[in-house]
């Protein structure tokens, strides 16, 4: 059902090696995307109603491309009032979240009587992608969404492909909540151009978020210089260090939550409690019984999952900080003491009552985070993906005197004199 | 000398976007990284020796690769005072300038009991890429190191060809001063490949900075991903907007300093004054003549230079933010009040004794700025640049009592009926 190590045993090392692999599947689709790309940025809208009837199977004209805002209301409307709610509820915490990350400009002068400040900007135009059909989930466009507008973006454009013509409502009313500009039924390699290049419906974006396909994910990478892009997500994954005073039931629903997203999911649980491991693995197998996507958790648990018996609490630091998880939840007597010891995650859920999937939706905190082992060295979507900051330098005639001539040195040391020159014909 | 440009011409709009087009060159050499990236994980040190044979011209070996303690203690030593003095003072302002842009970590507690925290922690170890020969700048060495060394990042490996083993001793002293730990004498897409991959003699890092060649910008698209790597620079650029109150020799200057740097610099003037654009015109001829790079600078202005004259204050802010400039000096009579309608710049110069020049070495911001119009949606190198956020999540019981029914109609709605259990049965 799970894979069983533990860190004493001959081999270890390999056997987790090979479990946190990359787990990534590498499509090379690069030739097709640019072929689609070029075409967008050519043909403009009728590449993207081309496309539209060629992969979603309906048809578009440039006066649809666009969800009316009449759409949306309906939408809306019929949604139930517990789900709008839910939305309601969860938008509202993501709002709060993020503002508090909102950094400060500053400004100083220092001895010399030099000012220098940081001033923070947003972007002007974000382009958000969301995925179509089965994948299509309301909570990633308010992850994705919300940052931007806390951040202060004023064009929040959103690309969502409708197979067969058909959209999620939840989906449009996450998008109307979440504070998004314009909504356009396109997908694909297609509607990443689109907002990369513009057409002459769709205007430009400066960058462009979101999950999508391996189509996408090329799309992002080949127009990247040309606008932004956020870091390319990997499967997702959770690592849950737990003491023997936990529920192995609570634990077992928490590494299936992760294992049902997808069969290269990954759930491991590292505890010093031979009992709750045995206890865990048991209860896997109970409440899979009683899932709807048993079949998928199940092939992700077998191929990818593991419980980890471990010596001690060092052992699970460090084996935590080797693997830098996207999610870890820590289910210890001290969890807070025990985070200080770990390095690299991109989430960190603390506590007996803290489960990743609250996480996903509701707690607050950003749900688009750092995949194999990539905390290592990246943070989760933020508010700071959508401000750039500027810097500046003020100085008077006496604050020149002061450094210019070091700076001149400098110049002259790398052999650009010119750059002396600009300094010191203004002080000398 | 240089182009000459004015708003009300017919044709201005597709003059300006030609000469803002992008001018980095597209050398393609993605097979010939490809091929040393891969020797370089195969061979280890046995790669990294017989590649710089090849490229450098001289024999390394295991034990060489590292530059000594005692090469840069000698290297030190033999420097002029005055030229350690002004590495020195630089190093001083730009650690001043990058402490103080050090966020806070935060912890709140709301309404529902929740707490919810946002900590920030620096990289492991970072790489850092030094061009060797003439683009060998001590100045990027300071600009690169002190960032990661003040985010609190606790190893930083330096790599510089030395082409026929001659190493420059400014380098080595701005990497000590910098708080650089290991100096490595490789370059190119091999250097790269050892700092991301790791050999017997060089452990890998997290992130790899700084400037190269088309080898060098390559290998780092080519190891993303296993680690984090910055932006790739394009040709230099500077914006001057200046009225009429200006001394024309000075903003000749700070023209002619942007443009000696490479053929491919771009330097504009944007002045709503015909009579300082005829004195600046007039200046640069003779301010050449005194240079000893005037034939690049020449190259340079003809080229790409331009003197854009406007009708007036607001015809200047549309144009910069057009053109989104790496480097911005405002010479007006309010500069800190035309800077608040400047949207789009890596780094802004205020008055008539900033130059350009002076943040290129000494000011204290940094010097690694976003080219080509990215200040759009990106920034300079900072201390953010070497460091990672973690968020963390804090429930009672009766906190995810409080929120987990909306996150569990949500889960219910994605199709995900393992993450409302996770939730739903700790509170049932």
């Amino acid at each position: 059902m799970i894979n069983r190590l533990t860190t004493t045993d001959a081999g270890f090392d390999t056997r987790l090696d090979a479990l946190i692999a990359d787990r990534a599947s590498a499509t090379d689709v690069a030739a097709p995307v640019a072929a689609i790309i070029a075409r967008v940025r050519a043909e403009g809208d009728a590449a993207l109603i081309d496309l539209t009837t060629r992969f979603d199977r309906f048809t578009l004209t440039s006066a649809t491309l666009r969800v009316s805002t009449a759409e949306i209301d309906a939408a809306v409307d019929a949604l139930p009032q517990a789900q709008r709610a839910a939305i309601d509820l969860a938008a509202t915490r993501i709002e709060a979240f993020h503002r508090a990350q909102r950094p400060a400009d500053f400004t100083f002068t220092d001895a010399d009587g030099i000012t220098l400040g940081l001033r923070w900007g947003p972007l002007d135009a974000v382009g958000l992608y969301v995925p179509g059909g089965k994948a299509s989930y309301p909570s990633s466009v308010l992850m994705n969404a919300i940052p931007a507008r806390v951040a202060g973006v004023a064009r929040i454009a959103m690309v969502v492909p409708t197979p067969d013509g058909v959209m999620n409502p939840l989906v449009l009313a996450a998008a109307r909540r979440a504070g998004v500009s314009e909504i356009y039924r396109i997908g694909g390699a297609q509607a990443v151009a689109a907002l990369a290049y513009g057409t002459a419906t769709i205007a430009p974006v400066d960058r462009i978020v979101g999950p999508g396909n391996a189509f996408v994910a090329e799309a992002k990478r080949q127009v990247f210089g040309r606008v932004g892009i956020d870091s390319i997500a990997g499967p997702s994954e959770v690592l849950i260090i737990a003491d023997a005073d936990n529920d192995a039931h609570h634990i077992a629903l928490d590494l299936i939550a992760q294992a049902e997203h997808a069969e290269d999911s990954q759930s491991i649980l590292v505890t010093d409690s031979a009992d709750l491991a045995d206890a865990v693995a048991a209860a896997i197998g109970a409440a899979l019984q009683t899932l709807p996507r048993a079949v998928i958790a199940a092939a992700s648990l077998a191929s990818h999952g593991a419980i980890v018996l471990v010596r001690d609490r060092a052992e699970a630091v460090a084996l935590t900080n080797r693997i830098a998880p996207e999610h870890l939840q820590i289910m210890t007597a001290d969890p807070v003491g025990d985070f200080a010891e770990i390095r690299h995650a991109g989430s960190v859920f603390l506590g007996q009552y803290a489960p990743t999937a609250i996480g996903d939706y509701a707690a607050g905190p950003n749900h688009v985070l750092p995949t194999a082992g990539t905390a290592r060295f990246s943070s989760g979507l933020s508010v700071f993906d959508f401000l750039k900051r500027t810097s500046t330098t003020s100085l008077t005639r006496a604050g020149l005197a002061a450094i210019g001539p070091a700076a001149a040195i400098l110049a002259e040391a790398e052999n650009l004199a010119g750059h002396g020159r600009s300094i010191m014909d203004r002080i000398g």
